[in-house]
């Protein structure tokens, strides 16, 4: 048998799942039992020359790829549609299904979920900092402690800018300007330095801990651009640096939530991290203040926390039909 | 049905164990879909006084653990023997064992998994910087990705020492001294100062990660006993940081190990690691570099990591059985 997968959106991720699939073949068929063959890519413009062998079916209608019968779809789109109306129907039709996109997960990850049941993988390790294993590492590795709290730099793009503001002393505007020349910033950056984006990864984080989100709109959004010199300067002197932290944490049993601004002493988990990385830090009842950190964008990196996702559904799906 | 443990080993380890099994049972329940019971624990002196319900026999014997025929045992002693003849049997008799016992398991983990095949867990989480769910993640969330190179701060009692020596100035028989109070460090600090605890450790990552160890005797072992203040000042005029760090590479398809004090700039993942954290950074060919960041020692981590690694074991164990 052969293992046949779909890819929806070929941008920079979903040529990043496609490379990583060819490169990593031998190893991916040792690990799943079967080969993996990509058998059609959903695009937006048919007509775009993409390089890719002839019997990879490239199509712009999402019923074609599933005349397929792909066994798994990474979706690599981005807004909530029609993202969510195409995994809605993969899953009915018990595909995996891998995904990358956060805006539609923080909305709809737990509708399908709910609707997967037991039988069929949902992945989203990639829609959380890229490449950091925070959700399987919360989903299958910490099992049974409690998660009291969790802080997270979850924007590279704001990182990169406040390391630049604090360490080479540049203003913010000429430290987003570096950002956009770089690629790590969009031309309307908003999504990004506002806490939008961190924002979308907190709520998946808060579904997977608690079940639950806080009320949207109950979580204050602090952006990085009103930060002032006095700011920065009031921090460097108490030894401290200024991070963009996304918090979530249970108070008096409420889930409180919020992404801004603050001012780290050198002992906290995420003080150190520095340019595009991103780091999660959880406090776990039994285990401790854990933090992990790691590249949170970038081609490779989200598609291989795509990929990975896959391998396990793959190697764990027969055992979860049957229970 | 219930699931019975035995715990050897009833010192602090063994006693958390015994802990959490108590204040998270019906978690686990739910976890595992099953109760779990400690039926026997194995000590050296059967007449010390333990506060354990009667039902739980206290025994000297082996033997005594069989014949409670238990499906898991959690083994919580030091060195090789007889820890190693210990699950040596029990494996023999398919029940699941995790260890913490790093000195044992870095010379025989690999006969011990060799020996476990398919359907019997060997759990080892425990015997890595404790806490840090580093096993977890390359077994389960990396599998994909070759690791080609691992660094690590794998030893707390150091780590503290270091940390005072340069944060507060002191001399490093001070340091060791204040260490020995809080109980960091034990009456002989061969074992955590001179490198071996985290060369252990390297070569469980390293059995893991290769299938193989670079001959013990040509990992060169450096301890810190020997750094002199020009070694500090140097490192700090730089900007840079001197840690313990335990390194594991390929270089032109060899393995090499070491263990020494290194200088570190801010931009190393492991820069930032204080007092008795430990932090194991990994360079995946796909994801690039994550690190994890967490308690290194500690009666809650370690215990936290051995039920964290049996919840796993017992999840995928049906599923292991069959293929």
């Amino acid at each position: 048998m052969t293992i046949k997968a779909a890819i929806l959106g070929f941008g920079t991720v979903g040529q990043g799942i496609y490379q990583i699939l060819q490169t990593k073949s031998s190893q991916l068929h040792k690990l799943l039992g079967d080969e993996v063959e990509v058998t059609s890519v959903l695009v937006h413009n048919i007509h775009k020359e993409r390089f890719l062998p002839e019997d990879v079916y490239v199509t712009d209608r999402f019923d074609d790829v599933l005349n397929h019968n792909p066994d798994v779809i990474f979706e690599a789109t981005v807004g909530v549609e029609p993202s969510y109306s195409y995994l809605k129907q993969a899953i009915d039709q018990h595909i995996h299904v891998v995904t990358a996109n956060k805006v539609m997960f923080a909305a709809y990850g737990h509708e399908l979920i709910k609707r997967a049941g037991q039988g069929t993988g949902v992945g989203y390790e990639a829609t959380t900092a890229a490449g950091i294993p925070i959700i399987g590492t919360l989903t299958t590795l910490l099992q049974t402690n409690n998660i009291t709290k969790v802080q997270g730099i979850l924007n590279g793009t704001s990182n990169y800018i406040l390391t630049a503001m604090q360490e080479q002393n540049k203003s913010f505007s000429e430290a987003l300007q570096e950002a956009q020349t770089k690629g790590y910033a969009e031309a309307d950056p908003t999504n990004d330095i506002e806490g939008h984006d961190a924002f979308y990864k907190l709520m998946i984080l808060s579904q997977l801990l608690y079940e639950k989100q806080p009320e949207w709109s109950e979580v204050p959004l602090t952006g990085i651009s009103n930060l002032t010199e006095s700011d920065l300067k009031s921090a460097k002197d108490k030894g401290e640096k200024i991070r963009h932290v996304a918090t979530l944490e249970l108070v008096d049993g409420e889930l409180k939530g919020t992404v801004k601004p603050l001012s780290l002493p050198p002992t906290h988990g995420l003080f150190g991290i520095e340019e595009v990385d991103n780091a999660i830090n959880v406090t776990g009842d039994l285990v401790g203040s854990i933090t992990l950190r790691g590249p949170g964008a970038g081609q490779l990196p989200t598609a291989s926390a795509m990929i990975e996702d896959f391998v396990q559904i793959w190697q764990t799906a027969p055992i979860k039909q049957f229970i």
